[in-house]
């Protein structure tokens, strides 16, 4: 796959965005947002999402200026509206609203309705780490599994994340969706016309299958059973229920309904490490938990224990190296919109 | 199985622990957790676990009067020390320390160190719930489960737990640990001499077993393979970094380690819902939602779609009116317990 530098990477979809009317500055946070994801390895929500979100726009589906908005404020937990703007930018703002009361308050919370599809937890918890804070995010997003017992799709694959700074040089990056396989897994052995795992998916009769073209007309399961259906509606009662949001399968889906707002709802809780014990205490205690892990014994052909995080970093520190890997159909797709837009198309694969 | 009066099994729990050198007040509130536990159907964390818990007290492992005090405090973030008292008891009155918080401040933590086996989370989340307010639970416990790719114990079975209010005469109840299964249920496999399904876990070379024996000498493996690894590190790193207790394979065993205290960690958040929107308008989205999972499509041979924490409030109900079911084998340790306390003996199986 060819490669990319982040700069050449961000500067195209800042300028692509700017040019559709998202103002510069919100621009270069949705940029950071999807090449920061690109380079840590998460190609499925890094630029190749760039395309939908030009079209929501361009279809009136995505207000690009919208500001956030405090609907209600009461000690350090803020409730607000995104006013149907770009997700990463509006939850970006918001947590850099809840960074202040956190340090004051130790820690700080926030709902956010009427927003989109916004991307890798992980943005906005490393980003949180690097201000010596844990982020706790959550996420409701477009229908996609079924209550334990059904078979009709009820929430999305609402993910669960958090992270924690560390001495080691990359922060601990906790990251799920509470499905047992991403809907892209699916897609893929589509693609390759190959069987799925059973457990997995239901068919559209909530049979379980191992056929991936039905599986897609079907639901995805919940990981581990009911106890994923249980973390699942924590989150959409976290993220939908207590925001405003839309709520389980009134959330629009960003591919399938291009004809109105996704209205969906992140819930994000902030902690100051520094409100529970002195910093250096911390990095010490949460690096020999990561050694003691590293070194405990391996199973039969385990040749390293890896912590969350560190091989998402691993290909970070590769590909800042290397260049940033992009399909050459998401860079056709960015190449048509320049053209669209009239911006001009200056990346060159990386030679480094 | 026998069943007995929620007040009379409260009383003999209560006096017991009293006996022992539990105050009064604390002993209630003892009592109040395992038989609540008992009612809910979950008596792997009830009046069965009495027994130990005055074994450790007995043998000076439990401090039963130990006070609860506070390290530190940033705006509402508490970091606590539990002395080395009950867990249940401790922890009780840190959400008692919280609740105010919460309710001025929207989000109130804490962390509570050198602590014991704190029972049901839910019966911390259920008491959050009846003042309208959600908490988030989690607890490290003694080691049984692996990182991935390793076979040596190094989390507990850490749980999550978080209880939501609702309008429908019970509340939501999240609660499950990140194992598998528990290690009670391989206990239960192995008394009856039956193998366990694969996937459960790991016998002591690190290999797959579906021998419930070999099972007990290994690991219990995490939910959802490196998803349910990553769960038992957030609630290890919130349970046990932060809040300074032990960390991992540290932690004492209840059962084994007849010479040392425990020092469990646990972590608990607290949301007042009216910080977050209108309690009327978050019951009507709480209850739709409820009945939008109740009523969705069902698989083939699906009676009906339980949400989470409905099935045991209908044991609850049940218990409430029949009586308790207490195993004869419990009894008999409250018997034995009554006559070395001299505590006299007063419970019948229930006339109901």
């Amino acid at each position: 796959m060819p490669r990319y530098s982040k700069d050449q990477l961000q500067s195209l979809v800042s300028d692509l965005a700017h040019a559709i009317g998202v103002p510069a500055e919100d621009a270069a946070l949705l940029a950071d947002a999807l090449v920061d994801a690109d380079l840590h390895g998460k190609s499925t929500h890094g630029v190749s999402r760039l395309d939908i979100y030009l079209r929501r726009i361009e279809a009136g589906l995505i207000d690009p200026q919208a500001a956030l908005t405090v609907s209600r404020q009461t000690g350090s937990v803020l409730t607000l509206d995104a006013g149907n703007g770009l997700g990463q930018v509006q939850a970006r703002k918001a947590l850099d609203l809840l960074i202040p009361r956190a340090g004051e308050n130790g820690v700080a919370a926030a709902t956010i309705c009427n927003s989109q599809h916004f991307g890798a937890l992980s943005w906005y918890c490393n980003y949180a780490a690097s201000k010596r804070m844990v982020l706790l995010a959550m996420t409701n997003c477009e229908p996609a599994m079924s209550p334990e017992g059904g078979y009709e799709a009820f929430f999305g694959t609402n993910p669960i994340a958090a992270s924690f700074p560390t001495g080691k040089g990359f922060p601990i990056k906790i990251d799920l969706s509470t499905s047992t396989v991403a809907r892209g897994n699916i897609i893929a052995a589509e693609k390759r016309k190959e069987p799925i795992p059973p457990g997995w998916a239901l068919n559209r009769s909530g049979e379980p299958t191992t056929d991936a073209s039905e599986a897609l007309l079907g639901t995805v399961l919940t990981m581990a059973g009911h106890k994923g259906y249980a973390l699942a509606l924590m989150v959409e009662l976290f993220s939908g229920v207590l925001s405003g949001s839309a709520i389980g399968p009134e959330v629009g889906s960003m591919y399938k309904n291009l004809d109105r707002k996704q209205d969906v709802g992140h819930f994000f809780c902030l902690f100051n490490v520094e409100a529970f014990l002195d910093y250096a205490e911390y990095l010490q205690r949460v690096d020999e938990t990561i050694d003691r892990i590293k070194s405990s014994r391996k199973r039969p052909g385990v040749e390293e224990i890896l912590v969350p995080g560190e091989r998402s970093a691993r290909i970070a520190t590769l590909n800042a190296a290397e260049g940033i890997p992009v399909s050459k159909e998401t860079f056709a797709e960015l190449e048509k919109w320049c053209a669209h837009l009239k911006v001009p198309f200056n990346c060159n694969e990386a030679v480094c």
